[in-house]
């Protein structure tokens, strides 16, 4: 187990397996010293645990608690193509899609469930420039969305 | 002609001449390796076939269509900095942005037409990482937009 | 001063000082040769000068004048890190997100605020790749975001 798994286990979390692209496209790929991250959707067991959009459906609180399961599913994707996620120097960027009412205009809140769980899981080497931005829908009606690229060694 | 262009042919498709940026600046851009694509609007000589959001405009196979358009402009756009396609050993990543209706959460099969289309064109080199996202509009009311990163060598 | 900043200072711009991030997050990281910079809200002196959706509660001039100061700042971000403004060879991409009301399309129009600023600061180095979408809301209720990678040499 990396000490990444470690961190995150010690806290409760787990990586899960791999989500499957929805559609011809790969969850993550490598090139170079960098792993690009597909926007990951707040799947668990392959089920949105959520749908709908944030600031009517759902609170800014609750939606982070799915950007955080976003990030763990960004960091499953990131370990199908490098197996060691010791190897993870830092996260280099992240970006945010929230899935918006109109009114709504707290997206940073939401993005931090991702951001956190990536600090925790990295270290100093978890903190990223970030965007995050409201959209109007996304795919399956998820409330969140988000990718990422880390920069690997080996 | 490039094994990618003649593939493409070979389906009936036929890389555009390269669509004029609306701003100051640039269609696409090589940097080291990396060639980073600008948006690209499915227009074809010149003109949007179609206008509006996806879910009361136009239907999502429509839309796919237009993404697929939206993908040889970026093949398009990346042939005008590295003049070779068969330079390209990798699409690294695409985001496709899709004008949605409210209540419209199909992009993926919308942002496939664009996908396809690249692995047709480059074959294992054209599976990318990938974000699909509704968003409320885009330039000129086009209903897609694309922009992709490819990895080349010389 | 660096050339950059003389640059900026003879059609009468000053570099701000960097925006604190909303969150658990940096404002510009630097890997390899190049910079990653987070999305930048206009912040004058820590204060949004205008708020809402370009279309409805502003006009894209008035919303360009906004991304012109969110490329400021995201200079600002990008000399937090490298020191040296003149070590910036060229902007690879720029991503602006307009706040849109569901009619507007002139994204470009708006985005072009931060992409003319970004060739005033820097020249031919300036020319970047870009994308412009229109999202249904931003951040504190931000008209635009603007976000950048640069690349470096020392």
């Amino acid at each position: 187990m990396s000490s990444v798994e470690e961190r995150l286990a010690h806290e409760g979390f787990t990586i899960p397996t791999v989500a499957t692209p929805l559609a011809s496209y790969t969850p993550a790929l490598r090139t170079g010293n960098y792993v690009y991250v597909s926007g990951q959707l707040p799947f668990v067991n392959g089920e949105l645990p959520r749908h709908g959009k944030v600031g009517t459906d759902l609170t800014a609180e609750e939606a982070a608690d799915l950007a955080q399961i976003s990030a763990l599913n960004a960091i499953a994707a990131v370990r199908s193509v490098i197996d060691d996620l010791d190897k993870v120097v830092r996260v280099v960027k992240v970006v945010g899609f929230v899935a918006s009412a109109d009114h709504f205009t707290a997206q940073p809140l939401v993005i931090n469930g991702a951001s956190n769980l990536l600090v925790l899981a990295f270290g100093e080497g978890g903190v990223h420039a970030r965007s995050a931005v409201g959209v109007v829908s996304l795919p399956l009606d998820a409330p969140v969305e988000v990718e990422m690229i880390v920069e690997v060694v080996d």
